[in-house]
């Protein structure tokens, strides 16, 4: 953070990952540990940042989306995009606010997105989507309905071309700084789930289910 | 999530919104409440959504890095960006997948960013980030060299035009699934800071002090 601070994936080292290699695995990893992304485009000059939930299947991003959606319909018309799933996992507290910065885990994924227009597809992808947001909850919900499907458009973004950046290295301070008398660490962070808060309309006869019960996060 | 998510804020409803409005305090409390926030901007056709540290410093939001970054220059520059700030606070488990989603908090900033250049201004700017980034740091951290602050690129982002999205409802089930048997209700999710971690050349005689001590998040 302060001063002087990575600003995140170096856009610079744009360049193609292989899948397969490690650094396929390593975004993997940091995509399937989230639930959110940032999803970037520009509309004529205007650059839009939007969150939206995600899953992986194989070696794509899905998105989903209303079919009333104009963003959706730009994204499956082809419409460039970076989509950009970020975990902070701590501050790194240095001795000096301009060694200091922060730990975090960033892909940058980059390309064009296409709609998943069959329909046994498309179900599969929603179900992936499903089991990635709530772990479980797919053998227990109902299937989604014709309609249902039809009012949704699923998306997938290929993961070619993508970045990873990974910051989790102890304050490196100047020198000069390691005789100063103030503490130097890091603050880790993670996101947490707390305690699960029925429906108000929930009838009171059921229990809440053991998936949801464990933590959903490490 | 599944299925019929809210795909966050809905760019067809960018307008600006007037400082001192309650939606601007809405937005302020968003903003205040994160560490990062994710940067959007396109340099030719291809967009890029970098995930960065930030302060608000009144009507602007602060975001600063190395003098070198061809991001930083760029954003001086007056490129188009956005600025969207996201808060994940919870999964919304309804009856079916199409109708569940998540909770979250969402801040769009849109504009252009300028170069903070006066000395002093900058030297206040990365004070306000350094205190917004480790409550408490700045009274015991030494000052920022001439040297760091010439190092360093302040960018100030006025906080004018701008969206906010807030979910926090329970469950909306379709009138013919709230007989279905299974849970529904929300997954409430939270930032948490961890137990500190000293850096491994800290002398030992130093100990934790009580501003990094207690939770800095809620």
């Amino acid at each position: 953070m302060p001063d002087h601070p990575s600003t995140g994936p170096d856009m610079r080292f744009r360049r193609l990952r292989k899948k397969g290699s490690r650094d396929f695995e390593l975004a993997c990893g940091i995509i399937d540990a989230a639930r959110i992304c940032h999803v970037g485009f520009s509309l004529g000059q205007q650059p839009y940042v939007l969150p939206m939930a995600h899953a992986r299947d194989g070696e794509s991003l899905l998105l989903h989306g209303s079919i009333a959606s104009r963003l959706m319909k730009s994204l499956a018309d082809g419409l460039n995009c970076c989509v950009t799933v970020t975990h902070l996992d701590g501050l790194v507290v240095a001795r000096s606010a301009f060694n200091s910065s922060m730990h975090y885990r960033s892909v940058m994924i980059f390309g064009r997105a296409t709609a998943v227009t069959g329909m046994d597809e498309k179900k599969r992808g929603l179900e992936i989507l499903t089991e990635h947001l709530i772990p479980g909850r797919l053998a227990e919900v109902r299937a989604s309905t014709r309609k249902e499907l039809n009012a949704t458009t699923l998306l997938a973004l290929p993961i070619r071309e993508f970045t990873v950046k990974v910051s989790n290295a102890p304050p490196d301070d100047a020198v000069a700084d390691l005789d100063s008398p103030v503490w130097a660490g890091v603050i880790p962070f993670a996101l947490k789930a707390g305690t699960p808060e029925a429906a108000p309309d929930l009838k009171k006869q059921i229990p809440l289910p053991a998936y949801l019960a464990k933590k959903l996060f490490r």
